[in-house]
Formats: C-alpha cells, structure tokens, sequence
C-alpha cells in the first residue's frame, strides 16, 4: 500500500493504488458514485463541485476511453480540463517529468491524472506534487489502476446487491494486468467469498495473492462462479511467445457461450475493454444478456466523479 | 436516401444525406440556421439548447475545418465537447468502430459526428447507435456531405433571395464529390431550374443525376450561371492520372476573372474550401467581390446549429 | 517597432513585439496582471471579460507550456478556446496559412495566439487578419517572444519592487534568443541600470543592442547583478557546432551554486524554462531559494490575461 495517499488526519490526498484502503473508504467511495449516479439519472446535468479546479491528464500510454471517462467525469462535476499531448510536450525536449508536473502545477492545474508505462510512477510523482494537488493513478505499468477496480466493484454491487458469499472468477494474462491487481484488492476489501484466478501458465502469478486461488482451468474457474471477468489479452504477450495463438487462447480461455454457461445461472460477465471479439471473449456473450461491459463504462464516469469529489474533501 | 435518418414520427434522428428530404424540411434547416445566424448578430453568445449533451467527434479523415465548425457551433447551443483522436484511440488496437461507438455512448456522448473515407459508414454507424443518441455525416466517402450542401443552399437563399429560376453550375470533380452529391440533392428538392454538371470526362458521372445536365465545356457551364461552385481537385486525381496537369486544369476547369465574367453579372462564386489557388480557382476572383467562400464558411457554424437543434428536437 | 500593433488611437490591437511599446503601456500591463493576480489569490475563480470570444492557437511550433498557458489564462477570462492541429490541417493540404486564418476568423475565432519558426510571421498575418481579431505572437523566429517579456518583467517588479537601479544578466545564446530580445525591450523601457548579455563569442550579437553591454565572462556578468536570466541552450546550436559540448558549456556559462554567489546576495534566479539541468542551470540553484522560474510560469497565466483583456479593450 502506499502511505502518500493518505493524510495525517486519514483523508484521502492521492488515489494510487486501491490496496491498503479499508473497506469503509471503499464503501464511501462507491456510495457517492451511486449519489452522482441517481443525480446524473435524475437529469442533474452538472454540479459545482470542483468549480475552478483544473484538471489535466498525462497519458505517457495512450487511452482514449480512460481519458475521455475523466474528462466527462470532471466536466460534470465543473473542472476545466487541460489537454496536454505528451508526444508534443516539453518531455519530449529532455525535461523530467517532475519539472513539466511542477510548471503544469503553477500554471494552475491541481488534479493530475496519470498513465504511465512503469510501475510506480504514479507515487512517485505524487510525492513531490505541490500542496493542493492531488494525483489520480489511471494505470502505472502492472502495477495498478484503481478506478478500474472501483468501477468494476461498483457494477457487482449494483447487479448483485452485495459482496459476501459472491465466487469471482477473473481470466487472462493475471500476472501482468493491473486491473486484475486491482480489482483483487477491492474485492477482497469489501468481502467477496473467493476469487479464482486462471489463465496460461505462463501468465499466472508466482504466488497467488492471499484470499485467491490459482485455478489452471478456465472451465473450473468459471463453473458456479457469480462474477466472470475476462481480461484483455494484449499483442505483446503473443509477440513475445506466451501464448501460443488466438485460436488456442480462445479454445482454452476464450469465455464463450458454452463456459458461461458453467457459471451460476445469473452470473455476470465483465471486460475493462476495449474487447478482442474471439479472443478472450466471444460476441455471443460480449453482445448477451449477461453483459455488463458498457455498464462497467458507464459508472466508470461515475466512480471517477466520486474519487475527484473525496479528493476534494467532498463527500 | 437513408430510411434511419427518420423516426416513424417523422422527426430527424440522424443526418447522413440530403437525399430524400423534403423541401418543407430543408427550407425549416434553412430558417433555424438563419434565425440562430440573426441572433448572433445581435449579440447572443450561447443558447442553452444543448444543455448537458455532450458531442464527440471521430474523424476518420483529418478535417480541422469542419471539425472546428462542429465544435463552434455545440459551444454556443452549450453542449460539452469531448477531444476524440482517432489516431491514438483503441480502434487502432483492433477495436470495432461499432464498439468504440457503443463505449462512447455509454460514457454519455450523445451527439456523433462522424467524417470516414467509405461510403455509408454513417448510416450503418447510425443503425447501432443506442436510443437517444443522433450521428450527423460529416462526409463519408464518396457519398453525402449533408451539413455542407445545407450551408451551401443557405448561402444561395441569402444572396438571391430563393431558388426558383436560378441557374446553377458545379465545376470539378463531380464523379467523387460527395459536395456535388449534397448540393444537388438539396437544390433539387429546393427548385433551382437547372444544374450543370462540368468537369474533365474521367472525372464526370457516368450517369448525370435526374434534374442535371452535364455539360464538358465549363465556358458553356458557366455561360449565364447564377450559382458558380468550385470543386477542390484532389491530389489524388492527379496522382491516378485522371487529370493531366494543374496547369491544363485550371485552363480547361479553372474559375478566373474571364470565366466567370460569362456567367450572370450578379452571379456568385462558391467553393467548399481550403482552396487550391491556381488550380481550380484563381486568385483574383476567390478574394474578388463575386466570392462568397468565406460566406460558407460562416454559414457553416449556423447550419449544424440549426441541425443539431432539430436532431435534439427544438426547432 | 512594428506600426501595426497600434490602432490610429493608439490602442493595442495585437501584441506582436514589446519594441517601441512605451513605458506607461508596460506598467499598465503589469498593474493588470497584478490586480489579476490578486483577484485569483481571493479565490475569483473566472471573469466575464472575454465571454462569447473565440481563442484559436496555432502552434507551428510545438509547445506545450506556452500553449496551456494561453488556454488557461482564456478561461479565466471565460473565452472559449479552440483547438487546431496544425499537423492535422489544411495548411498540410497545401491551404496558404492566411487562407487558414481567415476560415477561422469566419468559423468566429477572434483571438489568435500564434508561434512560428519564422520571425516576422507574426505581423505578417496581423496585417491581414479581418476588423475585430486580434493576434498575439507566442513566440517567431528569433524575432520577439513578448509575453515572456512581460511576464519577466513582473516577476522581477513582485520580487524587487520596481526595476530603477537593477543590474540584470542574461547568460547564453543571445544571438538566437526571442526571449533575450523580448526582456532587453521590456527592461530597458521600464528603467533597468543595466543589462549584460554573456554566451559563447558565437551566440553573442555582432552589435550589442543600445542600452546593453556584451560580457563574455559569465563570473564577471553575474558579479553583482540583481537579476540573473539562464537562456535554454537549444540542441540546435549543439549540432550546428556553435558549442563545444554540454559539459564545456556547463563549465563556462552554466549557473551553479559558485557563479550565482557573485550575484548580489538576494539576487534572484530566473529561467524562461523548460530547462536543462546540468546544461544552463544547475539543480542546486534551479531548485534553491533564489529561483524564481515557477513564479514566472505562475505570471505567465496572469500577464496573458492582462494582454487578453487590453486587447479586447477592458483595462
């Protein structure tokens, strides 16, 4: 866990990594999206919240939905959004990223929100922000990517109306996948019964975290799971021999009609996207009634609206 | 013309082509984009019409232009306006265009506006959209540019007063123009008497629409024309070889002072821009008093305010 | 002086060089931008001075500093701002750049901010830009950077209470710096003592402006002064050959803690940023007590507002 994200007095100064925060912070944290969520329903186009607050999002790896979920998330709550291209910025001319965080910081942006390609950047940088600005970690290499977690808590919870007693099963490439990370940290804090964990070999972690079980198996991962998450393979994982193909991953770990049917009758399917249609998950069920993957995208905005909110000291 | 473009209500839900509306409709476009230009003119600097929608644009071809247009005009009907590269977005990870749609709407962009070098892109884009989102072509392929035939119609109304006995005279590459195709289907329906179609043979319709003429000669094409649009030679024409020389061009094609001095006294000359000086159109009549270029491009914002306005139901 | 940047009743109409602008202009500027700093520090959020005006910036070079510091300084003042890719425009279809401003003029921008590699671009599109826009040159060429002038000027007015007496020193490549041209019209007009201008014999003037002394000692220009200015040393000048390497540079005209102890003691540090550590400057006094460089991009926002509102003719 990291100890910059929280303040001397427990408020929450950064948001970095979901491990390590109490149940109760995360609970808080989904009750307010789910306020903003009804208000939004409502018709309650925006809200003064962060009204004269700047933020600016520093993609070292490009993202556009991730992206574009925070800048909506901010717009409604009446930020201003700064938009900075990294591939055309001052980094590019030599200067560190401290300096171009320190001259973004006097220019007047105080909500930073940062993807980074290496683990560990986003405390990093945090931990020289100026007071009053807060960082948002929008994925740091495989380390994290809390609002994914967030945002996948908050869909559970609204389709399964609580955490106890619920068998998750997640699949793909756990070893390297920061929502994987992340979302074992969240579910775990807020009392889920069992994660499974399943993928190739080669893409399971060493050692499975505590509270989850290693599951080689997509079929026994899945049968009688609640929650089914696929992961996103990635290209690189391919290119670098870890996988075999995509017709062999689909076979083995590709969720299909015919896997989740071997989850629980009312089970939920999930995906933090963007999908590979026949890769790790097939149109029948990416398109079926079990979806929930553009509810996943839509409370993202709101999750992302509830963190910037506690960032600000609202609740 | 496009059966998706109208609810069963008949009301618009999506503006992909000219084709196929009535007059009544064009000439109601046509009178909210001059109301929403009046009202500039006095001063009005936004209008809450779009009041928490949102509009995002993907344009698959670079167009700063219309792009620009689009965003100028939800500003002042005050929509949000979300930065969409397509360059950096996941459809270059292999993502569907259909799921990069569906996660934007899902993220809460309503208002599409979307510019792809293959025809139809736009209504087979339209068809998947959720309920309560709209898609407005901004050009696709080589099929419809509605927004610019309006704008191009407005201005002729503006300048002459109305259509009826008006002699009209596009000059260019009409056999890929999908600004040819717009014009004509909105000065059709809205009575000019005649359209003259002229260009370089390779470069004219196989078959002249119904209501045109085509006519190789552009002294004949222009000779007592009231409406002269310009059309923008596209380098790839010359590179496939279908037109020799910008040199020949402009002599057999190009619109200058002598040229256009067969056409009516009072007559105007139009053209979509940017501009080849030179090539298609000299300098001495783009910048004379007979232009109305920079017209059309003023018009432009009022045009898609005026249709967005009724996409989103107010008229 | 450029003529053009005056009105017949002497108003500013754009900001293109600080050359010929008179001493009363300067502190007025400076007052504004003051009195905006301090309505921001009592917590005034925005300003309806520039409602219903459009910001266009088109950067020819890229910058991002600059460029968001424009942008935010806009909002302030409640401007909408747009955004154009000039690697993504029709100035790459072959479209004339004056062609490309007099489409966003008519799209309704009216606030133009433009860098260019080339000194004198500047003035040249002023000259044509239609009744009511105003341009703001960000930077052509080696010519004039004129907010950075500015907003130098009232970094070192906040940090010595006037400019009567100051001994200022800018060290590095004079010859090629918009930003040395820009201070050395802004100081001298506000009454400096003195100015010394150091670099390497290849980056000095052949003529040392009026007003200016030529010091190639960088001990002996520091010695003493009240202001000390570090120029960014561009990779450019590196490879041209202009200088022998970044250690040797270092050695001779970098700032570290030893050159800046011949200052005068509460001499402060300024840099126009983003810099080279360990090339111009070192870490030890860039991040030390006498630096001023985040304060100057903290001004930056706010004499952009100042020339903002001038030019829109609030004062």
């Amino acid at each position: 866990m990291s100890s910059i994200q929280l303040g001397s007095d427990g408020a929450l100064r950064h948001l970095l990594t979901l491990e390590g925060l109490a149940r109760e912070r995360l609970t808080a944290l989904l009750d307010t999206a789910d306020a903003f969520r009804e208000s939004h329903e409502r018709g309650v186009k925006a809200m003064p919240i962060l009204r004269g607050r700047t933020l600016v999002g520093l993609f070292f790896e490009p993202s556009t939905r991730t992206r574009v979920s925070f800048e909506i998330a901010a717009r409604k709550l009446s930020a201003d959004v700064v938009h900075f291209d990294i591939a055309q910025s001052s980094t590019r001319k030599g200067e560190s990223v401290h300096d171009t965080l320190a001259t973004l910081a006097a220019l007047g942006c105080d909500l930073f929100v940062v993807r980074h390609q290496t683990a560990g950047t986003a405390a990093h940088l945090a931990e020289r922000l100026p007071e009053g600005c807060a960082l948002i970690n929008a994925g740091d290499g495989e380390h994290a990517h809390p609002t994914q977690g967030l945002l996948d808590a908050l869909t559970i919870r609204q389709r399964k109306g609580g955490f106890a007693g619920l068998k998750v099963a997640i699949v793909g490439d756990i070893r390297h996948s920061r929502v994987a990370r992340s979302d074992v940290h969240a579910l775990l804090a807020l009392g889920v019964e069992e994660i499974r964990l399943c993928g190739p070999p080669q893409l399971l972690p060493e050692v499975a975290p505590a509270g989850c079980r290693v599951e080689p198996s997509a079929d026994r991962a899945v049968a009688g799971a609640d929650v089914v998450i696929a992961l996103r393979l990635q290209k690189e994982r391919m290119e670098a021999g870890l996988v075999p193909s995509e017709d062999e991953y689909f076979r083995d770990f590709g969720i299909d009609a015919r896997r989740l049917a071997l989850a629980a009758p009312d089970a939920i399917l999930m995906h933090p996207g963007p999908i590979n249609r026949g890769v790790e998950i097939a149109s029948e069920v990416a398109d079926g009634p079990q979806s929930v993957i553009l509810e996943q995208v839509r409370n993202g905005v709101f999750v992302r609206m509830a963190v910037m909110a506690h960032l600000a000291g609202a609740r």
